[in-house]
């Protein structure tokens, strides 16, 4: 198919919208909006152009893709920013308790986070489990969960509704990352009363390279809490610069001034989810993962991803020489990812990936793997991104 | 003049680049090309168009604006979430001293920020003192001196080297903020031997609104200390994914994934530089600074910017019906803006804005007094960003 919305050469097949989405149209005519707009009136843009209220806007845009209220949506900083800024919080809310407990599968980027906060702050200890003994290691000395929603591997999904219940029974405060769900799968945060959330805009909401992150707070917790970095624009009267600061509603958040040339191709990016249905999309996903999981299988790859239980918008296939077989598999035109040591992993977002782009990627995968195309010495040299 | 360098209609006198720097045609054609790059390849342009670089390309262009070695400079996050992250590491290094020092005419997003380290810290004290009683105060006692280094009202300017050799012989470990600075005035981090700087790039740089902000790290402290936030990006193998964090040789202040289009345009508009002595630039700005400073007194307006002391690249003057005037002077296309109260500012930045706009802002000023053409009933009604 390839959707007309996004640009995408013809014969490109595109699967690693789970690293970073590919262009819509309407971000790139928004972000030269904005070029046009900075060129034309400089400062004055901030008012004509209403880059003032673009971080609302955008907010505004996410929060039903999340099932959260406006009001508990902010567009700011990076997702490990927010997450500290959240886990700050939610250990602030838990006085007395100093435990932060995440699965040893949780992306490394958020155990970093955790890691700096253990770090400066006497006491605090992170304790990393088994996914599949997390449960039984709840208790009511644990101070925090941190939980990926969607394994950045292999795609499995937490359920959220049932953990986040679970960990509440406990009087345990619960922060999901979102990165890998927002706009791939339906979450539902008000139905699961998470406490925190916070997430990622540029890999299923197509924002663009390091396209401002978000955090949502539950608005049960607004008039409780603060952010531990009290960022000027979460002042609610910033140009008033009075020496106090004094948060917004939401428990303030934002951090400096925003990103404009960033937010505004992700508020673009985001016109995409107008006139989609999120379920629908989430329906069309897992039938087409699954029928290419079911096809992988037929070519004797050992398949991470499971195939009975709910999962994300990847899927991931284990393979000896992983590296080498994601080059080729590049340069045959399948864009996918590699992680060490030998995973790939496979985007399928029916946005702009139809049901011929993945049998054209399952004839090339089997043809590569049937004459080892993936043994080339080319393919050794390895990029730093991979 | 209207240097061809920058996208400026050609009535416009731009004279508000300590708010937001006008548009570099370099940094139009950089962010141009970028969205292209994204468009035509998506995650591979991480490699193929070297994004994963960009951060350190823009540090190493950055570094010899503020007297600085490139591995002391990181391009990330906002300016409020890089002095959080000084100012928590500063205080790392104090472990025994609980004092932060400001002025009480620091900039209040500087202020707002160590109030949340107070707030969240239990011992730790925001002191803000007059700029004239700053020296006299300073002993043993105090853990951080935080300091912006242009004053963003009036224009007058610190001593940096004075200061920070000052409050190093009491032990204190000493932030610089040169938000107001970069660009604008030759810095020598090095000659004065600071500890942390932190400061923003859409002013002087003209990187674009809400363009990434920058850190310096003195490598004095390099093995010593560490950011609260250990942000992925910092990571010496970011791919490698592995479990613990372990931050690169510059103590790490970067965060998560850097918003690459933002960055570009800041990419871009560094090439300004490459051909600007920047000594050269601040004699010019202080020559017409001066110049216009003086026909403002003939048209008994109250300067409130230095005359006979260093001063940064703007002068700003005091009216009562301020907010009135400065609405008047851009509808006469002498862009400036407005802080609360009265006060106006007007920044000289020689890049952009030759003596023959100035001259013709000095005539505007003196028509809209004489004709009293701020009394109109129009520039009543407030903008958001003033």
């Amino acid at each position: 198919m390839q959707s007309s919305e996004f640009i995408l050469a013809a014969d490109i097949i595109y699967m690693c919208g789970h690293s970073l989405g590919p262009q819509p149209k309407t971000a790139k005519y928004k972000i030269e909006q904005t070029i046009k707009d900075w060129g034309d009136n400089a400062a004055l843009a901030w008012n004509k152009s209403k880059w003032i209220d673009l971080s609302s806007e955008v907010a505004g845009k996410i929060a039903p893709l999340i099932g959260a209220s406006e009001n508990e949506v902010i567009i700011c900083d990076s997702t490990s920013v927010n997450l500290y800024k959240v886990l700050m919080s939610a250990l602030q809310l838990q006085n007395n308790r100093k435990i932060i407990v995440t699965t040893e599968d949780n992306f490394p980027a958020d155990l970093y986070i955790a890691q700096g906060i253990q770090a400066f702050n006497n006491g605090i200890r992170l304790k990393t489990l088994k996914a599949d003994a997390l449960l039984e290691n709840l208790d009511a000395s644990v101070a925090v969960l941190m939980l990926t929603h969607v394994n950045y591997r292999d795609g499995a999904m937490h359920d959220m509704v049932q953990i986040t219940k679970y960990a509440h029974d406990f009087g345990i405060v619960v922060i999901w990352d979102l990165s890998h769900s927002v706009g791939a799968v339906p979450v539902d945060l008000k139905a699961c009363r998470a406490d925190f959330a916070i997430g990622c805009t540029y890999k299923y909401l197509n924002g663009g390279p390091g396209s401002p992150a978000f955090v949502y707070v539950n608005s049960a917790h607004h008039s409780k809490i603060k952010s531990p970095i009290f960022g000027w624009m979460g002042h609610d009267q910033p140009f008033a610069f009075t020496d106090q600061y004094h948060a917004t509603a939401c428990a303030n958040y934002y951090g400096g001034t925003p990103p404009i040339l960033s937010l505004s191709a992700l508020e673009g990016a985001l016109s995409v989810f107008d006139d989609t249905q999120l379920r629908d999309l989430y329906v069309l996903s897992q039938e087409r993962s699954l029928y290419l999981i079911n096809a992988l299988e037929e070519l004797d790859l050992k398949i991470l991803t499971p195939k009975n239980t709910p999962r994300g918008g990847h899927i991931a296939f284990i393979h000896p020489q992983g590296y080498a077989l994601s080059r080729a598999l590049i340069e045959q035109k399948v864009i996918c990812d590699y992680r060490h040591p030998d995973l790939i992993r496979l985007c399928v977002n029916p946005l702009y990936l139809g049901i011929d782009e993945i049998n054209r990627c399952i004839e090339i995968i089997r043809k590569i793997l049937k004459e080892q195309l993936y043994r080339s010495a080319k393919y050794l040299q390895k990029t730093k991104v991979t």
